[in-house]
């Protein structure tokens, strides 16, 4: 009796990205042997944050109400756009940069089956058209698909004359010259600058 | 407010052994954006494991009533020592061999303030002396711990007149002469069996 509850936990934990048997297996122990208090805490916040998250139905974050705080508070002319909800968090720990979001929802792989209508474009082309915005970052992923997306929406924005930028690409901040692979190398001498 | 949520999310992954912010981030954007039938799946299997499965009375392993299974069920004249109540699934995976369990719940380790009135030794000497069994395996782990609280044991049941064996030490099946470090090579050495 004890085996089937204690299988089916770890069974539920490799619904976890990157969990296989035995980190699950390891998981559930720590649950059976576990203070009460703080796994009561992680199945109620699991729930919790279940119901309460949604995506906003202006940029497609993550939002606890039908438009999210930033959308609502937030009086930006740029408009960044990133590929999923948790790439917002990670612009967002960039201090002094106040910006708005959209969020695609993937990018345009025909590898994956996702073509322009897959993803959350239509609703970009509103809302840079409907409001008053001055400058359109695209901050896809540096993968293949991350900068087909990012050269279609350029010529998609075209039409409608207002600025579009991509981030820039090059070394990262601490790494070395020597592991820095050719690509990523060639990105950084063809978009050098004068200093 | 969704921020809120969502941290409080990843603070209660961190509960989880080896998960530090970014693999708790992880988890919590796969709760947000995965399938919600599977996301309520874990958080009951995580709450129904917590109330259902408790220690059991006899051998001190996870069990759903009082008594678990294989206390129950298992007439073996053998008793199996082991530290964790998780070491039981693993010697229950050696097939064509039966025994009932014993766990200690620890191993008697001074620096962390643990001897031998600390760990389960009492119901054991009480198991030994009042059960019919034949042989105690001792299997508490190969660390010094491990090593020396083995020992304690059989010094204890040496007075009872039962057999007490200890799990063979030696090369792991698989691995490469090259790569077995220098003490599992002398306890292999010094175990050599005739062929």
């Amino acid at each position: 009796m004890e085996e089937k509850v204690i299988e089916k936990l770890i069974g539920a934990f490799m619904f976890l990205p990157g969990v296989g048997y035995k980190t699950a297996q390891r998981y559930a122990y720590k649950i059976l042997t576990g203070d009460e208090q703080e796994v009561k805490n992680l199945a109620s916040c699991i729930i919790d944050a279940k119901e309460k998250v949604k995506f906003c139905k202006v940029c497609g974050g993550f939002s606890t109400a039908d438009i999210c705080d930033k959308c609502k508070n937030r009086n930006s002319k740029i408009i960044c756009v990133v590929e999923e909800p948790k790439d917002i968090s990670s612009i967002e720990r960039v201090k002094n940069f106040d910006c708005v979001y959209h969020v695609l929802h993937g990018c345009i792989s025909p590898l994956n089956n996702k073509g322009p209508d897959d993803i959350r474009l239509k609703e970009l082309l509103l809302r840079v058209n409907e409001g008053d915005f001055e400058e359109v970052i695209i901050a896809t992923n540096p993968s293949v698909e991350g900068e087909a997306t990012a050269m279609y929406i350029a010529k998609l924005l075209k039409p409608l004359n207002i600025k579009v930028t991509r981030l820039a690409q090059g070394i990262s901040m601490g790494s070395d010259l020597e592991y820095t692979d050719e690509v990523t190398l060639s990105k950084a001498i063809e978009a050098r600058r004068e200093i």
